[in-house]
């Protein structure tokens, strides 16, 4: 039995409780070591820890993947993946373009996932068939929308510098097709597609709790999500997501380098 | 006699009800030619037009300088300069770290400023004396904090692509320097170095208009922006700001080439 609605947002609001009050607090400071600790990192560690005490008390049966803590169990058919605090650095900077991300695996496949920015209030929600957004301007289904050229995509990814060698060449090769491109939003990329916003994200070095929880968002928001070569994109890497079928093809056939 | 807090408000509303509703609108389409128009430009030049309505019809003797509309007696001792929708492209892209930007100058000098976004329910308001920040964490009085070395500063910057020859030499340079750099955020950058959450904004060919309500929201939560060679910025060009003194002539001393 899947887990519902309700117990994801339960997880984002201990999530939430634990990482908000650290949002561009004044301890959130210039120099950490004067400090003595590091209150990112501490938001970090107790919001999955709050995530993980839950999970373990509802579902003590169901492995855990996360950021933070040692893995737990995860041959086990049913996993969470868990990244408390994706995009530190806009969490650091104050940009509230950093989310949790909550993703529930079956048999290594990502089926459903939440992401959640507390402080613009927006929750994006996949519940194994299709994707929602609720925020300040209410609740509603999120579909991709249909873009089926580069030169038409607005394509996003979180930092140039993160492209070396060959993979530099593939992704600029795509850069320069497309109509718009921004850097800088990581996880928030990824729900904007599938809330039909932009067409393309592009990137690499990605972990598994960094894509886990947005895999299903884009899938059941009618987008493709896959690594550079077409496989699935659970394990992470160079990752390619298109809000349409056809444009994926697209960025793939440069990406993949064939 | 100055403009109060009120009547600023009153301007930051007229041009949210333009743009707020085209924010994220299934019109904000891709193919905009084939729609007929551009809801991004329309509501860019339907937010300036509200604004400079309600100050026409107050302030009749003041001047307007804007993006989207002629100029009205710039010359004057007192001009407003508007930027309805200050980072255009995270507009298209669903992104809200654009900005309304309102901006009142005496005599050629920035004195009051606000910036509003209204997605989030930020607006960041210098009064002609101190900086204020509202949000959905409360209303306070903001300042830029303590960071004297570049080695400790957060840098932001819209794009790494802006800078040319020599101006990308230098901005370099104090990239390679820095703690954390981060690019794509806009008017929104300025704000949370007044906010104190970040230490230093690099940029180059910004209009009047990009600067003009941001100059006093700096200078007033203690932060210093200028020129590259250090003069005043009404002007735009390029661009620095930082939240400190010290740190500022670390990054002019690169920037100016001197």
């Amino acid at each position: 039995m899947r887990p519902d609605r309700a117990f994801f947002d339960r997880l984002a609001e201990a999530a939430r409780a634990e990482t908000l009050p650290r949002f561009r607090s004044p301890l959130n400071v210039v120099n950490k070591e004067a400090l003595g600790f590091d209150p990112v990192t501490e938001g970090d560690r107790a919001a999955e820890a709050a995530i993980r005490a839950i999970i373990a008390s509802e579902y003590p049966e169901h492995g855990i993947l996360g950021e933070e803590h040692d893995n737990v169990g995860i041959d086990r058919e049913q996993v969470w993946v868990i990244d408390p605090i994706d995009g530190t650095r806009a969490f650091i900077s104050g940009v509230p373009v950093w989310g949790t991300l909550i993703g529930f695996q079956e048999k290594g496949r990502a089926v459903m996932g939440m992401m959640d920015q507390p402080f613009t209030g927006e929750r994006y929600f996949a519940d194994g068939e299709h994707a929602w957004y609720s925020g300040p301007d209410g609740e509603q289904r999120i579909n991709t929308r249909e873009c089926d050229r580069l030169e038409d995509a607005i394509l996003f990814t979180t930092s140039p510098h993160l492209f070396k060698g060959t993979e530099a060449k593939r992704f600029e090769a795509v850069q320069e097709k497309v109509r718009l491109f921004r850097y800088g939003i990581d996880c928030y990329a990824y729900v904007l597609l599938a809330a039909g916003h932009i067409d393309l994200v592009v990137e690499t070095v990605l972990k598994p709790y960094d894509v886990g929880a947005l895999i299903p968002i884009i899938e059941q928001a009618g987008g493709k999500i896959t690594t550079w070569t077409g496989g699935r994109p659970e394990a992470g890497g160079a990752i390619v997501a298109a809000g349409s079928e056809a444009l994926h093809a697209q960025a793939l056939a440069i990406l993949s380098g064939k």
